[in-house]
């Protein structure tokens, strides 16, 4: 069975190091009193939960599946899930980030970030249980009316109830304004919602009390299309004006879908005949309002992808040191063994140090974004509330796909590290595959978060989001410039920054002509931000660790060589990407649709 | 489910356009009274084999998987597979390419691989068992006594009698020179086996009346190390000297792995308990005698992740043609419609494109590699068949890992395509991923295929053999030198035909100095020689297509286009994977494996 261990070492240099996140939340009044004893002191007890509680799970949750009793339309999940959930709402965990207000602990959304990052790795079928509720949570804290929220929030913060969200019908995913489901109107101001949902994450469990759906239907005056979408709040069981659990509601599942992987979390069917649900936001604006949940999801699922490289990376290494495979090509290095161990081979370590380049990395572009996030949410002053808003919206697309994308490429990697034991579910290494799959899909696949990054946040406002980062790069690069440690490092990365300028330009002259232009060029042009963004960070990490290496902790010595190793074999990535994204859309387009 | 159809049309273009395979067996006596009808007919009735008889056996046997009865040792494998083995030796079909001389059919290999390619499509599971099989035919045919050919190869011919390769042991895969297996030579010249192994394809079923095992041990008196290695053939059933089934050998299964994929197949734990064997070949010389089913064997994986490449791109094309999604960035394409098909996005098409080029790039590349095995076999001029197995042994680690890393890349596009649906079971598609990530690792990973490529193909010769198939390339390009249309082929072609003798004179010289250079360089290299190779076919099926587009057949439309596709979109790769070779050794070599 995999191991797991929480990276709270690195994860501390990344808040208190690189981020310096105790001195950016100090100006932000709601966070003002946060120390790093209090951010390290939860993360330590979070990674116990994660690597004690649930990672033994991972493997029974992959195994067991869940079951759906189809008399009774309940779900049982597998052995041992509720009993973790159970002790993750003992241990107030679901109230980490939230309003303090509806009993949440106020934290701010960087140390909840670290810790889904931990649940992932150990358990990510597991995690979305949570993940999805918190979602609920963010939707109705924006957009719920004061009743909804005092319904709604306080056992969803305690996380007696779990939530979901209820969008895809079996004819539309990524096109929701094609969506059918049927709200009507009744006389005491509920709606009967009536309708299939599919491919509904959480949608039914044991774990808790109630579930509290979020659904998006039509009203019966609405406007076709995507602006003809409502949200409402949809519970399992109806809920009493005093907040207590009453009759069973309209909302049942269907059936489970066998998958890929995540086993461990109930992909229901939702059947919704008549199911009586209250409006949340204004009519014919759910798609709005839901997105303020689908951005959190976002982020989410990027956390998904770096928890499975990280712990993925882990165990090849261990495997790496441990399995004893054939000599080193440069000589003997373990005598005293019938063969050297296979962390000897220059492609082993290729694998492992890809993993480990993309697990750090991302490390740093996520806690940065959820540190944006907080500023976003909480800042005084406009402006800078503006900025992280920008930013926000520019790096949750990279966020969401870069880090899922790496994910697929380290597992993989990490699984082929075993050569056969890593195709054995005996190892789970395989899981970690098939698990990490499901990332590149949902929340919007990698290619729509590609169109959202080059369409939307880029070329839809000139650039001028991208200036923004660009700005922050250019800072760094010429803060660096008189630095001769340094210039291994901020050379490419001035270089690539100044080709991503091209490029952007160039993308956005051809999409003039032929709007097909952004869509062949989109998704190599996430990964070359992607690049940019990780050569950034990988840039101010190598700095730091230059400044601390002599010191003797053999951490900012890995650092060091993690930099170097992500500058000379993974950012060359960009030299490809760059040449297929100029190449355009022609070689796809020219392709009369009989010929495939 | 997932679907398929043969794609005859394009294993004719490649056998009678672009190779000439009847007029190139003419030239070998066992093989000139093929004609193209033959051809064709076989390929059509192997087609409906593979179509009607195992692809609909599929998803069952990734479903039902394999049973062991812990009493008997005795494996059921899923409904319906031991009927369609049945019919497919009623068929004839093992005896495809066998030697007349044991009751084969004595037709090319270049025919059996085209079945083989179809076979996979549809049932890579099903597949591996004559498959393995035929590997044990090949090494008995090769090294076997008159005694041993006599017994069992008219029965693996008919395939009353399926076989396989025993080698890999708990603690070693790739370094046989550990494996403990050991036989004790007995009075009677026969040999009492006892050992352990692992991961055994095909190790134990119900479909044949008796399972032939090739299983490497150790004498008593060997050297150490891979030297010491011997090579003996262990019936399930002791077979009595008139070639009847007799007692129950003290070989069984112990065992049954459960796997990411192809769960069809029982890959088996092999318990030899003082099992009686006859040894294969020499004593001690085992392993060379095993890798005559080792190569042979390599070119069959390559086949699988041909076959799911090609299977994969026919069901995504299918859904991307009838998925209704959004509308074109372009414009309205289906105005009758509610969204357009998705079809109509570049991204789709890129992901649909890009394994249309590497399934007819990899069909070319390895029914070509098969033509030259079959002059290698057969040819009567001794420079023919020196040549030839050079190019053979250049191109089979290139066939083994180019086109299995490309079926992985491909499998996942395609599934991708499908979105949310790609995801779960019922459509097929992740059972395509599944199956094609052990590709990639079983006979010999694909870094292991590198290092054979790099290490013992080309700089062990000093580049010999690759300077061979360099003036293929060249006087192709030569010979298109002024034709203006062909510039857009032959162009690119031509300088990654440079950077390739530029870069393997680097290696080589690094390699000098540091032996890990080998090893840090070798995965790129792989697989820019795989463009290479798949550049120079593309070139040449642009040329063929060029010449005939205006004849009005759209096939010829089809394959430029793809053409196109390939040189704009996938070519390109070649710029990253040279600078990632050339980056060297240094940095994964430099890091301490404590830092890891």
């Amino acid at each position: 069975m995999a191991q797991y261990t929480p990276p709270l070492r690195d994860m501390q240099f990344v808040l208190h190091e690189l981020l310096n996140v105790v001195d950016e939340l100090k100006q932000l009044p709601a966070h003002a009193d946060v120390d790093a004893d209090t951010i390290n002191a939860v993360l330590e007890e979070g990674g116990k939960f994660a690597s004690q509680v649930i990672a033994p799970l991972n493997q029974i949750g992959d195994q067991e599946g869940c079951k759906l009793d189809k008399a009774t339309h309940e779900v049982t999940t597998a052995k041992g899930f509720k009993e973790a959930y159970l002790q993750y709402v003992e241990g107030g965990w679901p109230a980490l980030s939230c309003d303090p207000a509806f009993g949440g602990q106020g934290l701010p959304h960087v140390v909840n970030q670290c810790m889904y990052e931990m649940m992932n790795s150990a358990n990510q079928a597991w995690t979305m249980y949570p993940g999805l509720s918190h979602g609920a949570y963010e939707a109705l804290h924006a957009h719920g009316t004061d009743e909804q929220k005092k319904l709604y929030l306080p056992k969803l913060t305690s996380g007696q109830w779990t939530g979901t969200m209820c969008l895809t019908e079996p004819h539309c995913g990524t096109d929701l304004g094609l969506l059918r489901t049927k709200a009507e109107p009744q006389a005491d101001g509920t709606y009967k919602i009536t309708g299939n949902k599919i491919f509904i994450s959480a949608g039914e469990h044991d774990m808790s009390e109630n579930i509290v759906h979020l659904v998006l239907a039509r009203l019966p005056d609405a406007p076709q299309g995507s602006k003809g979408i409502s949200l409402f709040v949809v519970p399992k069981y109806n809920v009493t004006p005093e907040g207590k659990i009453g009759s069973r509601n309209g909302i049942y599942c269907g059936g489970l879908e066998h998958k890929m992987g995540i086993h461990g979390n109930a992909t229901a069917q939702m059947v919704l005949d008549g199911a009586v649900g209250t409006l949340v936001g204004e009519p014919n604006k759910g798609l709005a309002a839901m997105f303020v949940m689908m951005n959190a999801a976002r982020l989410g699922v990027g956390m998904q992808g770096l928890g499975l490289t990280e712990v993925a990376y882990q165990n090849a290494v261990a495997y790496a040191k441990d399995r004893i495979q054939m000599r080193s090509l440069s000589g003997v290095k373990a005598a005293d063994k019938p063969a050297d161990p296979i962390i000897v081979h220059p492609d082993v370590r290729k694998m492992l140090l890809t993993a480990r380049a993309y697990a750090e990395g991302g490390r740093a572009l996520s806690i940065w974004t959820t540190l944006l996030l907080d500023k976003e949410l909480s800042s005084e002053d406009e402006d800078e509330r503006k900025d992280a808003a920008d930013l926000v919206a520019l790096l949750t697309p990279i966020v969401k796909a870069f880090l899922t994308d790496n994910a697929w490429i380290s597992t993989s990697h990490c699984m082929q590290v075993f050569g056969g034991h890593g195709y054995i579910a005996e190892w789970g290494m395989e899981q970690f595959v098939r698990d990490a799959r499901i990332n590149m899909i949902y929340e919007g696949t990698n290619t729509i978060q590609s169109l959202d990054l080059l369409g939307r946040k880029v070329l839809a406002d000139n650039g001028a989001k991208l200036k923004k980062f660009g700005k922050i790069v250019r800072d760094f690069v010429e803060e660096e410039g008189t630095n001769e440690a340094m210039q291994e490092f901020v050379n490419p990365l001035a270089e690539l920054g100044e080709k991503v300028t091209k490029l952007t330009t160039e993308i956005g002259m051809k999409a003039f002509q032929n709007p097909d232009e952004v869509g062949a060029a989109a998704v190599d042009y996430l990964r070359v931000c992607g690049h940019l963004v990780f050569g950034y960070f990988w840039a101010r990490m190598a700095k730091i660790a230059l400044a601390k290496v002599d010191g003797g902790d053999p951490f900012y010595k890995a650092k060091l060589h993690t930099a170097r190793f992500y500058f000379a074999k993974l950012l060359p990535e960009t030299a490809t990407l760059i040449r297929t994204a100029r190449a355009g859309a022609k070689p796809m387009m020219d392709v009369e649709e009989s010929l495939f």
